[in-house]
């Protein structure tokens, strides 16, 4: 028997704990779920003979180190700043690890000891990170084996609510955490090249600075531009490239009418409002416009919004019941940030029967004996309900299948890493596509980054 | 002969400086100038023979003793945070203490002692904070002497050019650092109380929530709000009020402009710019606007500004010279906020004939026996020249008057303290009228916080 520890039973670890138990029989596996919630792990071992469900609290220090020795491997699902602690134990003890977040300074710092004791520490091997990695990485690498040399390089993602389940103006729902979602885009500007040139967006024109983007069969989306595109120069050796940009997805409208509560001040998270508690949701509304003696809510709204009663804009606010006198907040001492999350759950949450949807889309322009080519290359992956959802598979998979390669000795290379490499990334996108997480690539004629021409073509 | 030590020969010290040496006969006053800088402090007492420039390094720590155990009193005109060490000696050495900073918690710590040694620590006797506490609590305090229930306090100040040296389309040139100005508003949300609704303005939308305000003989103005207009309260004993504003003057269409560099992102200041030395102007406009093949910088601002060519904004930016492809930024690792600031010096840095002005705006609402009443105080300041310019005296003259009327004990109440107390403003703004610092009030109807009705008159 090979013992998988999974540290953390949460959301997106459904899938992965599902993928690791049917294969536990032919594999030999037995997996130990330690959450610090006993139910919450018993829930997603579900009886299964080859599971051990165990309450763990990674701080318990003697408690966490017990449960690695016994294990082969290590799984960890904690939040990102949580991990340090389990892979220091994992070098005392001689284990593989696998997480699906960033590498952070102090994880890095452990890849020469990881080398010289043959461990693999595998990280970033989720969705954004993980999929985006290893999508990106086989086409790069196929455009550079054929002598080709990169001169673009897009990508964008997003977590959205399913076609069929998208039934609100907004077409959006929460699939992931809510508070990122209000919180996007804040700390700094956006900052990507163009055409060789460095771009900037600030946050209050973020989401007015949107690409279209077309995916077959699902219609318009469009994104806005994630703060970080400049750190994937490095990380896929394009050092050179004239157009490096990184985007988050929605469906087209959905930045426009954001943008109105980025410029209202609802989105911000730096300090508390005097009577959260017991404010309505019109009185919070209230209190980023002016005061006037006898003009109402609405009329203020639209005034400095430069919005008619007609305009779309105004039905998504009016959708979301902002201006009831009598929903109270509920929250002591609350941002804006936070009281807006929580208006927008009221109308945002998924319900029972909802599905969500993850869509990723990658744009390489490269150039190959002096012709100019583009490939764009574009997943969608819907969800089967609300445990085993499009972000649990597409987070959670590509975790569980690295982790059986690594104990099938499939994957060798050891150090901290992200799954860049081949060894890596071609079996795991191959098993992917068993699970529908299968990557469509079109050849495209180059325009560098020119949207005008694509839309008259 | 009573010693007089300055600490800080910069440009606010100016004025304080040549006040106190025109009464250094009369009063028996020796001044000791003392300066990082030997040659700016010799430049400030001009050969007066009641005058001694010195070296002053406020962190050698024997020479600041000296310095200090020397003196009657000490005016301390240095940066806010390097008061505290200076108070520290005053203790020790039994001096008062005269600065026009805001009290820090430290220098508030030192009040216990300060009163146990009978000694005075003013402090906020500047312009603003200073003129405006002064000039705020007379009225406010005649108003309660007549039994008369303050309803609306809105405080507005501003460092402009004078109206003979108004040559440029913005209406603005630096009087004041340069940085400041860029910088305004960033780092939180305004907040302030209207009718009894507190209120809250994004930076992002900081500039297009202005007041009106007209000062007779000068024309129309505008404001925008200040973040800190709340604390206000208790230290004017304002607690109950319904309506509570500060805002920052400009001339009419200032902030609109202002905003379109908001908008851009280039008042930021959290960031360093790629290349920031070697970019022209031209390049660093066109750094937060999107990549466009054929379409000019130029076009490209007017769109995503959504301004016509023959719109005054845009003027207002040609004005600027911020296309210019030739003028090279000459800044090494610099933030977009201090790129700015170096062109906008280029266009609004004051010449050598050049005068400032300085302009306060009290509305004071109350009532009295049922009947509600507004008092409007107003006050012009223009500079004489390049040194003393209305800034240096409105920031120095009341530190220099009210150093004589501590030295001559018409000043007694000892502690840590800003001049909110009858003692302390009236003889102040009294002997401030000799100089032209005068404050006119006027009678209003009230209409609370009602910029329309007002309007309507």
């Amino acid at each position: 028997m090979r013992i998988v520890l999974v540290i953390g039973a949460g959301r997106s670890a459904s899938s992965l704990i599902r993928y690791l138990l049917d294969k536990s029989e032919k594999e030999n596996l037995h997996l130990i779920i330690g959450d610090l919630s006993l139910a919450l792990a018993e829930k997603k071992t579900n009886g299964h003979p080859n599971a051990t469900p165990i309450a763990l609290d990674i701080f318990d220090k003697e408690q966490r180190k017990l449960a690695i020795q016994k294990a082969n491997i290590v799984i960890s699902m904690l939040p990102a700043h949580l991990h340090i602690e389990v892979a220091k134990d994992c070098l005392v003890y001689h284990k593989h690890l696998v997480t699906a977040s960033y590498i952070s300074d102090a994880m890095q710092d452990l890849d020469k000891e990881a080398k010289a004791n043959n461990l693999i520490f595998m990280n970033e091997i989720g969705l954004d990170p993980g999929i985006d990695h290893m999508s990106a990485m086989k086409v790069i690498d196929e455009i550079r084996e054929k002598g080709g040399k990169m001169l673009l390089f897009e990508s964008f993602c997003g977590g959205l609510v399913a076609p069929e389940s998208d039934n609100n103006l907004w077409n959006y729902k929460f699939t992931w955490a809510p508070r990122n979602v209000v919180l996007a885009g804040q700390g700094g500007a956006a900052k990507f090249i163009q055409e060789g040139t460095y771009k900037y967006i600030p946050y209050c024109n973020l989401f007015r600075r949107t690409e279209f983007l077309e995916v077959e069969g699902y219609g318009k989306f469009e994104a806005y531009s994630n703060r970080d595109s400049l750190k994937y120069r490095s990380i896929y050796g394009l050092e050179d490239i004239l157009t490096l940009y990184r985007g988050t997805i929605r469906r087209v409208g959905f930045s426009k009418a954001w943008n109105m509560f980025v410029q209202l001040g609802m989105t911000d998270d730096s300090y508390i409002m005097e009577n959260s508690e017991n404010m309505s949701y019109r009185h919070f509304v209230n209190s980023f416009l002016p005061y006037h003696p006898t003009d109402s809510v609405e009329i203020k709204m639209r005034l400095i919004l430069k919005i008619d009663q007609d305009d779309i804009m105004w039905d998504k606010l009016v959708e979301l019941d902002l201006f009831n006198p009598k929903k109270i907040i509920g929250l002591k001492d609350a941002t804006p940030a936070q009281i807006l999350e929580k208006i927008l759950s009221d109308s945002w949450t998924l319900q029972a029967h909802d599905k969500d949807m993850i869509v990723m889309y990658h744009k390489f322009g490269y150039e190959l004996n002096g012709k100019k080519t583009q490939i764009d290359s574009k997943m969608v992956c819907i969800g089967d309900d609300q445990t085993y959802t499009a972000m649990a598979k597409t987070v959670g998979l590509p975790v569980a299948i690295a982790t059986l390669l690594i104990l099938n000795g499939k994957i060798t290379t050891p150090g901290v890493q992200l799954p860049t490499n081949k060894e890596v990334y071609l079996p795991i996108l191959k098993e992917l596509e068993e699970y529908g997480v299968v990557f469509h690539e079109q050849i495209m004629p180059y325009f560098g980054y020119n949207p005008d021409k694509l839309l008259n073509q």
